[in-house]
Protein backbone atom coordinates (compact mmCIF):
# COMPACT_ATOMS: atom_id res chain seq x y z
CA UNK A 1 0.00 0.00 0.00
CA UNK A 2 1.73 3.32 -0.78
CA UNK A 3 2.29 5.30 2.93
CA UNK A 4 0.02 8.11 2.99
CA UNK A 5 2.64 11.35 2.86
CA UNK A 6 3.87 9.90 -1.29
CA UNK A 7 3.72 12.77 -3.37
CA UNK A 8 1.41 10.67 -5.87
CA UNK A 9 -1.29 8.34 -4.29
CA UNK A 10 -3.66 5.82 -5.81
CA UNK A 11 -6.90 5.91 -5.04
CA UNK A 12 -7.81 2.15 -5.96
CA UNK A 13 -5.20 1.07 -3.00
CA UNK A 14 -6.75 3.75 -0.39
CA UNK A 15 -7.96 2.38 2.83
CA UNK A 16 -12.12 2.29 2.68
CA UNK A 17 -14.14 3.27 5.72
CA UNK A 18 -17.79 2.67 6.21
CA UNK A 19 -18.42 4.03 9.89
CA UNK A 20 -20.55 1.26 10.74
CA UNK A 21 -22.67 2.58 8.24
CA UNK A 22 -24.08 -1.09 6.06
CA UNK A 23 -23.58 -0.24 2.37
CA UNK A 24 -21.62 2.67 2.64
CA UNK A 25 -17.99 3.39 1.90
CA UNK A 26 -15.31 6.46 2.37
CA UNK A 27 -12.33 7.43 1.32
CA UNK A 28 -10.20 10.27 2.45
CA UNK A 29 -8.78 11.26 -1.19
CA UNK A 30 -6.69 14.34 0.20
CA UNK A 31 -7.01 15.46 3.82
CA UNK A 32 -5.66 17.46 6.18
CA UNK A 33 -5.30 15.04 8.80
CA UNK A 34 -3.78 12.17 6.52
CA UNK A 35 -1.82 14.07 4.04
CA UNK A 36 -1.60 17.64 5.18
CA UNK A 37 -3.52 19.62 2.80
CA UNK A 38 -4.34 22.91 4.27
CA UNK A 39 -6.95 23.90 2.14
CA UNK A 40 -9.18 21.67 0.70
CA UNK A 41 -10.37 17.96 1.43
CA UNK A 42 -11.16 15.45 -1.29
CA UNK A 43 -13.62 12.36 -0.16
CA UNK A 44 -14.80 9.35 -2.37
CA UNK A 45 -17.60 8.24 -1.22
CA UNK A 46 -20.08 5.19 -2.16
CA UNK A 47 -23.92 4.74 -0.98
CA UNK A 48 -25.53 1.36 -0.90
CA UNK A 49 -29.39 1.14 -2.30
CA UNK A 50 -31.17 2.80 0.42
CA UNK A 51 -27.87 4.87 1.68
CA UNK A 52 -28.40 8.77 2.28
CA UNK A 53 -26.47 11.27 3.90
CA UNK A 54 -28.13 12.86 6.68
CA UNK A 55 -29.36 16.68 6.62
CA UNK A 56 -26.71 18.84 7.45
CA UNK A 57 -25.07 21.90 6.54
CA UNK A 58 -21.61 23.62 7.00
CA UNK A 59 -20.09 26.80 6.79
CA UNK A 60 -18.27 26.01 3.35
CA UNK A 61 -19.22 24.98 0.02
CA UNK A 62 -19.05 21.80 -0.93
CA UNK A 63 -19.05 20.44 -4.70
CA UNK A 64 -20.41 16.73 -5.84
CA UNK A 65 -19.23 15.42 -9.11
CA UNK A 66 -21.59 11.82 -9.57
CA UNK A 67 -19.20 9.30 -11.12
CA UNK A 68 -21.54 6.46 -11.11
CA UNK A 69 -25.24 5.69 -10.20
CA UNK A 70 -28.12 7.52 -9.62
CA UNK A 71 -29.32 9.69 -6.53
CA UNK A 72 -31.52 12.65 -5.21
CA UNK A 73 -30.48 15.66 -3.63
CA UNK A 74 -32.56 18.00 -1.19
CA UNK A 75 -31.70 21.48 -1.05
CA UNK A 76 -33.38 23.61 1.20
CA UNK A 77 -31.76 27.61 1.65
CA UNK A 78 -30.18 29.15 4.41
CA UNK A 79 -31.86 32.43 3.18
CA UNK A 80 -35.50 31.43 4.53
CA UNK A 81 -36.26 31.69 8.19
CA UNK A 82 -37.95 28.23 7.92
CA UNK A 83 -36.81 25.55 6.58
CA UNK A 84 -39.72 25.15 3.83
CA UNK A 85 -39.90 22.91 0.99
CA UNK A 86 -36.55 21.75 -0.04
CA UNK A 87 -35.54 21.72 -3.75
CA UNK A 88 -35.88 18.16 -4.85
CA UNK A 89 -33.45 17.38 -8.33
CA UNK A 90 -32.45 13.77 -9.42
CA UNK A 91 -28.46 13.07 -9.86
CA UNK A 92 -26.71 10.90 -11.89
CA UNK A 93 -23.78 9.65 -13.83
CA UNK A 94 -21.31 12.79 -14.30
CA UNK A 95 -23.41 15.40 -12.99
CA UNK A 96 -22.44 17.67 -10.62
CA UNK A 97 -23.48 20.29 -8.06
CA UNK A 98 -22.85 22.56 -5.38
CA UNK A 99 -24.16 23.08 -1.90
CA UNK A 100 -23.65 27.11 -1.20
CA UNK A 101 -22.64 27.59 2.68
CA UNK A 102 -25.09 26.96 4.95
CA UNK A 103 -27.64 25.29 2.87
CA UNK A 104 -29.48 22.42 4.28
CA UNK A 105 -28.93 19.36 2.04
CA UNK A 106 -29.53 15.69 1.83
CA UNK A 107 -27.82 13.47 -0.91
CA UNK A 108 -29.79 9.57 -1.27
CA UNK A 109 -28.99 7.09 -3.44
CA UNK A 110 -32.05 5.74 -6.07
CA UNK A 111 -30.33 2.92 -7.95
CA UNK A 112 -26.93 2.01 -9.34
CA UNK A 113 -25.22 2.55 -5.67
CA UNK A 114 -24.00 6.19 -5.77
CA UNK A 115 -20.95 6.94 -6.24
CA UNK A 116 -19.58 10.76 -6.06
CA UNK A 117 -16.68 12.76 -5.33
CA UNK A 118 -16.96 15.52 -2.65
CA UNK A 119 -15.21 18.57 -2.56
CA UNK A 120 -14.74 20.35 0.37
CA UNK A 121 -12.84 23.68 2.58
CA UNK A 122 -11.28 22.91 5.27
CA UNK A 123 -12.47 25.11 8.15
CA UNK B 1 -27.14 21.97 -23.13
CA UNK B 2 -28.24 23.10 -19.44
CA UNK B 3 -27.87 25.98 -18.86
CA UNK B 4 -25.28 27.53 -16.25
CA UNK B 5 -27.33 27.73 -13.55
CA UNK B 6 -29.04 25.05 -13.43
CA UNK B 7 -29.05 23.73 -9.56
CA UNK B 8 -27.22 20.24 -11.28
CA UNK B 9 -25.36 19.91 -14.39
CA UNK B 10 -24.17 17.65 -17.17
CA UNK B 11 -20.77 17.27 -17.43
CA UNK B 12 -20.74 15.36 -20.50
CA UNK B 13 -22.58 18.73 -22.31
CA UNK B 14 -20.74 21.77 -20.59
CA UNK B 15 -18.70 23.50 -23.12
CA UNK B 16 -15.21 22.69 -23.44
CA UNK B 17 -12.25 25.48 -25.15
CA UNK B 18 -8.53 24.80 -25.87
CA UNK B 19 -7.38 28.17 -25.24
CA UNK B 20 -5.84 28.06 -28.88
CA UNK B 21 -3.56 25.58 -27.72
CA UNK B 22 -3.81 22.22 -30.22
CA UNK B 23 -4.90 18.89 -28.19
CA UNK B 24 -5.90 20.56 -24.93
CA UNK B 25 -9.36 20.68 -23.38
CA UNK B 26 -10.69 23.11 -20.72
CA UNK B 27 -13.73 22.48 -18.80
CA UNK B 28 -15.35 24.59 -16.05
CA UNK B 29 -16.63 22.00 -14.22
CA UNK B 30 -17.57 24.52 -11.24
CA UNK B 31 -16.42 27.85 -11.74
CA UNK B 32 -16.89 31.51 -10.04
CA UNK B 33 -18.24 33.60 -12.97
CA UNK B 34 -19.60 30.65 -14.40
CA UNK B 35 -21.83 29.08 -11.54
CA UNK B 36 -20.94 31.74 -8.65
CA UNK B 37 -19.19 29.32 -6.59
CA UNK B 38 -17.20 31.45 -3.69
CA UNK B 39 -14.86 29.50 -2.88
CA UNK B 40 -13.37 26.69 -4.98
CA UNK B 41 -13.12 26.21 -8.61
CA UNK B 42 -13.40 22.25 -10.31
CA UNK B 43 -11.70 22.00 -13.73
CA UNK B 44 -11.99 18.79 -16.48
CA UNK B 45 -8.67 19.13 -18.31
CA UNK B 46 -7.47 16.99 -20.88
CA UNK B 47 -3.94 16.88 -22.23
CA UNK B 48 -2.82 15.30 -25.70
CA UNK B 49 0.22 14.06 -26.90
CA UNK B 50 2.93 16.09 -25.97
CA UNK B 51 1.12 18.73 -24.43
CA UNK B 52 1.87 20.52 -20.63
CA UNK B 53 0.98 22.38 -18.51
CA UNK B 54 2.87 25.70 -17.93
CA UNK B 55 6.06 25.90 -15.27
CA UNK B 56 3.90 27.52 -12.54
CA UNK B 57 3.02 28.32 -9.06
CA UNK B 58 -0.45 29.89 -7.25
CA UNK B 59 -0.98 30.77 -3.73
CA UNK B 60 -3.83 28.64 -3.32
CA UNK B 61 -3.38 24.45 -3.15
CA UNK B 62 -4.10 22.64 -6.20
CA UNK B 63 -5.20 19.00 -6.14
CA UNK B 64 -5.34 16.47 -8.85
CA UNK B 65 -7.43 13.68 -9.98
CA UNK B 66 -6.15 11.27 -12.59
CA UNK B 67 -9.02 10.19 -14.33
CA UNK B 68 -7.36 8.12 -17.16
CA UNK B 69 -4.00 8.61 -18.60
CA UNK B 70 -0.23 9.03 -17.87
CA UNK B 71 2.13 11.81 -17.76
CA UNK B 72 4.53 13.20 -14.98
CA UNK B 73 4.63 15.63 -12.01
CA UNK B 74 7.38 18.36 -11.94
CA UNK B 75 6.97 19.54 -8.18
CA UNK B 76 9.63 22.56 -6.99
CA UNK B 77 9.44 23.72 -3.21
CA UNK B 78 8.44 27.08 -2.39
CA UNK B 79 10.77 26.45 0.98
CA UNK B 80 14.36 26.84 -1.09
CA UNK B 81 16.31 29.94 -1.53
CA UNK B 82 16.48 28.74 -5.47
CA UNK B 83 14.92 26.09 -7.98
CA UNK B 84 17.11 23.49 -7.72
CA UNK B 85 16.04 20.13 -8.89
CA UNK B 86 12.17 19.55 -9.08
CA UNK B 87 11.23 16.44 -7.75
CA UNK B 88 9.73 14.04 -10.91
CA UNK B 89 7.18 11.95 -10.28
CA UNK B 90 4.98 9.56 -12.69
CA UNK B 91 1.10 9.89 -12.34
CA UNK B 92 -1.66 7.58 -13.92
CA UNK B 93 -5.25 6.80 -13.69
CA UNK B 94 -6.85 6.81 -10.83
CA UNK B 95 -3.55 8.64 -9.03
CA UNK B 96 -4.20 12.03 -6.72
CA UNK B 97 -1.70 14.34 -5.94
CA UNK B 98 -2.00 17.82 -3.98
CA UNK B 99 0.39 20.93 -4.83
CA UNK B 100 1.36 22.88 -1.68
CA UNK B 101 0.61 27.01 -1.59
CA UNK B 102 2.99 28.69 -3.82
CA UNK B 103 5.33 25.21 -4.80
CA UNK B 104 6.50 25.60 -8.49
CA UNK B 105 4.85 23.11 -10.55
CA UNK B 106 3.99 21.57 -14.18
CA UNK B 107 2.51 18.45 -15.35
CA UNK B 108 3.57 16.93 -18.93
CA UNK B 109 1.20 14.22 -20.84
CA UNK B 110 3.05 10.93 -21.01
CA UNK B 111 0.76 9.04 -22.85
CA UNK B 112 -2.85 7.66 -23.56
CA UNK B 113 -4.14 11.39 -23.39
CA UNK B 114 -3.85 12.36 -19.56
CA UNK B 115 -7.21 13.40 -18.51
CA UNK B 116 -7.50 14.58 -15.08
CA UNK B 117 -10.38 17.18 -12.83
CA UNK B 118 -8.26 19.74 -11.20
CA UNK B 119 -9.65 21.46 -7.83
CA UNK B 120 -8.36 25.11 -6.48
CA UNK B 121 -9.56 27.54 -4.33
CA UNK B 122 -10.87 30.82 -5.27
CA UNK B 123 -8.33 33.61 -4.70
Amino acid sequence: MYPDNSLVRDISRMQQSNYGREGFSHITVTGALAHGTKEVEVWLQTFGPGQRTPIHRHSCEEVFIVLKGKGTLLLGSSSLKYPGQPQEVPVFQNTTFSIPVNDPHQVKEKGCHLYAFLLCLIQ
